[in-house]
């Protein structure tokens, strides 16, 4: 099977399948080896601060966290020889896991969309880094974050 | 007014007034000017890994930050000498938010009830540094987090 | 004074007046309001681990710091009025301070030369972000970090 | 062997032939699976702000490093079942080595005397999680650290 398919496969899997990214309206809205792109939309049910309608910084947390953890899994396909044995592919997923999150608050997030962004910076046998950043969509940079993940 | 009362007043705020906090059922349980405990208990909704029933990573960085902040809010309150001018109370309050958050997931997210407590490291002028923990009702420790908040 | 002088003066001062830059060789080899670039020699002195000749993580997380803080340093100066006046900007200088730092260690640090670049990410009222990349002379990327600093 | 004499082993080893922790004064002062203390003194080489008499925070990143990276090596020794194999342990130690760390910078670095004390807060079968925290010889607190190790 080609990596294309299986990422968006799995891109469908997180939109549809965990609650907390529908709660959110997190949308998977692009995803190769080399980045990820997550958007979701401003909504009442995710502001922290209800006077000054600012996001609440458990989302933007989460959708940093979501987009490093496409990533690293990302890299965990690209490095995998045949990605035709589901059974193995599924066992190397499940192995996946945030070891720790920094997220930098740059900004309130005033917005009508949110636009998050990840790359690799570095996959190695054990561990992935990755840096994320998140955007309104008039390009106003609101968080940025790194990511480290177990991967084998 | 009595610093205790200002701050079960937030607490009662942090539980009632914010959508995210009731969608995920986070309830301050304990709040004072030398630690905070922030409860919630498991449920589908919450759920990063549908088969292995783990808590998602976004739900516990939500939970750390939401602690640290109240932390932060506390010293805040510690340190105003009219606490009965509650117009310059909002306003300073109104000022702080989370600079950075690092949040280290030690265990997978497995149990019935989650407890989340900080306390705070460091409070000066301008920042606040907190660390904050999460262990279920076992007692075992799931996560550890480190947060940086503006307060002045 | 134009901003181009004093950065100049700033880069010679850390090259040639904290003891700390000197022993382990660190120059400031470029640095304007966008950037900073900081180079040093790999040298037995700063060796963490003799069998394997890799630098000591520390001399890392030094350099980083160091790169960080002066682009905290050159945010401030851009954001100053009036740069003639050496006493308030001595003042403002003097409360530059870093708040935290993350560094990730992405390789080893093997190499004949390092180069560490660092950038703002965003520079506010108080706190400043940047972010940092140090390489080898083979463009090998080795750590990645982002600092947060006290600005004013 | 005892665990006892090859952390004893260790701290003579970290304080005696790494070139750093010399030109520091670094001292590894106590060792075993539950802690470690190191402690240096004041010395106008580690100054980093030589107007105002305070540490170079590169220095305070490097003993929090050193002190977090001995808790992963002892939480790697106490893991092993024969301690007896050196070349097994060796082999092993050569595998460990810092994913990220973060300081955060609590206070000036002021005094005649700093300790460093570190503690694993989770070991796993890859990565070990420290804190660590740096006091002066007045026990005022200075700063504080997080650190991840590979250990496997």
């Amino acid at each position: 099977m080609a990596t294309e398919m299986i990422l968006k496969g799995i891109g469908s899997f997180f939109n549809d399948m965990i609650p907390l990214h529908q709660h959110i309206g997190l949308r998977v809205t692009d995803f190769d080896t080399e980045r990820v792109e997550i958007r979701f939309s401003f909504d009442d049910k995710l502001v922290g601060n209800m006077t000054q309608q600012i996001l609440h910084g458990g989302v933007t947390s989460t959708a940093m966290d979501v987009a490093g953890g496409l990533m690293a899994i990302a890299s965990v396909i690209e490095k995998m020889e045949d990605l035709n044995d589901l059974a193995i592919l599924q066992k190397r997923l499940a192995k996946v896991g945030t070891v720790n999150l920094r997220v930098d608050y740059l900004r309130p997030g005033r917005g009508k969309e949110f636009i998050v962004t990840a790359k690799v910076i570095r996959s190695g046998n054990k561990v992935a880094v990755t840096s994320m950043e998140m955007h309104n969509e008039e390009e106003i940079h609101i968080a940025f974050g790194t990511g480290t993940y177990l991967i084998g």
